[in-house]
């Protein structure tokens, strides 16, 4: 990763995932629409646009309650968070701190060729209401029944005061948002189901750590005013615990502000109701930091990335042991190209095995082919396991038998 | 597709992408990083912050050239672009029109809790300047040579005066942009060589047909200030023959806006020099909806979306012959629920086979596979095929062998 518009000086926390990055990211963001709407038979998916009508906004509440409460300093004019503050003094300069006033984090711009009142429009400051405005129309394109969700990856915008601890608290950030819309009385069932749901996402798909994810169930008087029951989960990170993930039972609370009428009719006894929601929510660039940190390892001076083969950049890594040897060049060209067409493969043609395992471990690659000698002989080669280096001589025809994703 | 913000009237031409529509994007837009970056060896990708510092475009010289002529009418103030006019008068009411003056097309917000000149930031208007600034950062980690390119997709935002024609023109759209760096001499070559992946991209990745897509060589004169040569690929959508895709030469005239040293050394010669670029560069909400037109077909009252299968955002769907029978139904699940964990899959329980294939066939889904009264006797079912409608029996254990993606 680089800091965005680093050539520049960078601008406020923003950050750009590079070749390797982009790869894992990508990964991430793939097995999580397998695992939660191709894979499943009560998920469809959505992917509306970013910049919504503002009256979307008004009646989500956001205009009115989505701010963090911002204090002024009298003297150095630095502005920071209030809930943030250890003193009531500021943190810069040790100036008198002005009364808070309300901020509103949606970031704002102007459609249309006149910048005035009637062209202001938001950044979405979140993906999920783009859902609730979609329900009717997903619902009789899908003819989907109760209990089913619609899922959405994308973009969303805060225009946070203190951004910062590397990717967790960006301005721009993605997000991967379900709203799991169920009959009033099954939300409980919901719930757990995909409280479960989430464990499986943590530890099967990204390879987390049990020990290093806490389930924190939010109190009564703390809960958003949407919500009557959340869970974060939140990881170990190394600057703390904090949150991870977000799970939200919100009640029908969203769909009664987008909808007059109850949208949702019950195909036996024809009742018209608003269907109640769960809502697991996810941050990409959340899961990617915690699938960093959690795959980082050392062994002596050796650093291994230990991603899940399925996440990581490349499956698969070939190298000769002869950088000028123009036949074992060609074999192991010739099995790259080979395997390239199913995997995700690299190529190091330095000729030195030593430091091709210890490059590919550090990008987390699972497998690494060898070709030497032998293989002009037996067409066989020497395949290593990132995580044991282990070793062993498999059939070159034999190889992609031997490339496990899981 | 949905119009965005719909139950709010909606908002100036945006458009959602519903449950169908995401899988075929997605589908698009994987295929493409597919072909571009993880087969070829000289590709790799890049994922950057969509807000950039403000001097990315100052230097880039969006925020001086990046504007249309926009005019007003002195009687009733709408306001359009003075190119896109046949007469001297208002089209709407038929009064006098003002002067035209430049208006930027850049969308801009404020970043930080202060709303002023110093926290206006721009929505990007393209995808091609990050990879420009983040140029010299891939090169130190990817450590490629000349010739490479970086590709990149992601959403760009265009306050254009008067979008419209459906997808083809939006405010908020998304792009798949490649620069392709060469020797300042390679050019021509490479030129060339982009010129026939893009034919090969449209034909055999998209399934366009050849005689719909149409080779605009931009005559010299109208050239932008960049390119020295530029092609437009056009397509016959039905609202006229308009541009698809763009592909320029743009000399090294980003990388010298960027950058005051030459950020390219020849590992050969040791010269530092400005690599030169070709930038084939591509539109997704476009792509999307010349795939859609290409493939609708009508053969009597049937509607067939002949999507080549790799698109299509079901691969295979699974019915039986009748929807009460308790045995068709449970070997029709088992063998949805078994191709569904290699393919996108539908399952259509309504028990009526010609609804079935006709409701398939209009979503394009390629293969059509029908459990009736023999496959609980002998194992088979019937596998359809959606363009020639042709039908054969296939043990069920062969399903996945007769299932093409090509």
């Amino acid at each position: 990763m680089f800091p965005g518009s680093e050539i520049y000086g960078g601008l406020a926390n923003s950050w750009d995932y590079g070749p390797l990055g982009v790869e894992l990211k990508n990964n991430i963001k793939a097995a999580w629409w397998k695992k939660f709407v191709l894979q499943r038979d009560d998920m469809v998916g959505l992917d509306a646009a970013l910049i919504m009508n503002p009256k979307v906004w008004e009646n989500s509440g956001h205009l009115e309650n989505f701010s963090d409460p911002l204090v002024e300093c009298k003297k150095c004019h630095h502005r920071f968070r209030e809930d943030q503050l250890q003193e009531k003094k500021c943190p810069d300069c040790g100036g008198e701190l002005l009364p808070a006033k309300q901020f509103n984090l949606m970031l704002k711009t102007f459609l249309g060729p006149v910048e005035d009142e009637n062209a202001v429009v938001y950044l979405r400051p979140e993906t999920a209401q783009a859902i609730f405005v979609d329900f009717k129309n997903v619902l009789q394109t899908s003819r989907k029944k109760l209990p089913f969700g619609i899922a959405q990856i994308g973009k969303a915008f805060r225009n946070e005061i203190t951004p910062g601890n590397f990717i967790f608290r960006t301005r721009e950030f993605e997000q991967m948002e379900i709203e799991y819309f169920v009959k009033p009385e099954d939300w409980q069932k919901a719930f757990e189901m995909w409280r479960q749901e989430m464990w499986s996402w943590m530890t099967d798909i990204l390879g987390l750590k049990k020990e290093n994810i806490f389930e924190n169930d939010i109190a009564p008087g703390e809960l958003a005013h949407y919500s009557k029951k959340t869970i974060d989960f939140e990881y170990k990170y190394p600057f703390g615990q904090k949150e991870l993930y977000g799970m939200a039972y919100r009640t029908d609370f969203d769909l009664k502000r987008h909808y007059s009428e109850p949208p949702y009719e019950d195909a036996d006894t024809k009742e018209k109701i608003y269907p109640h929601v769960i809502e697991p929510s996810l941050g990409v660039d959340r899961s990617f930091l915690a699938v960093l940190l959690d795959a980082y390892s050392e062994d002596g001076d050796r650093i291994i990335l230990k991603l899940k083969p399925g996440l990581a950049p490349y499956k698969v890594a070939v190298s000769c042991i002869k950088k000028n040897d123009e036949k074992l060049v060609g074999k192991a060209k010739e099995i790259y190209q080979n395997l390239k067409k199913d995997f995700p493969s690299d190529f190091d043609n330095r000729g030195n095995i030593g430091k091709f395992y210890y490059s590919q471990d550090e990008i987390g690659t699972p497998y690494c082919v060898t070709v030497d000698f032998q293989t002009l002989e037996d067409n066989t080669v020497t395949i290593r396991h990132r995580d044991t280096a282990s070793q062993e001589r498999v059939q070159i025809e034999d190889l992609k038998n031997n490339i496990s994703l899981r």
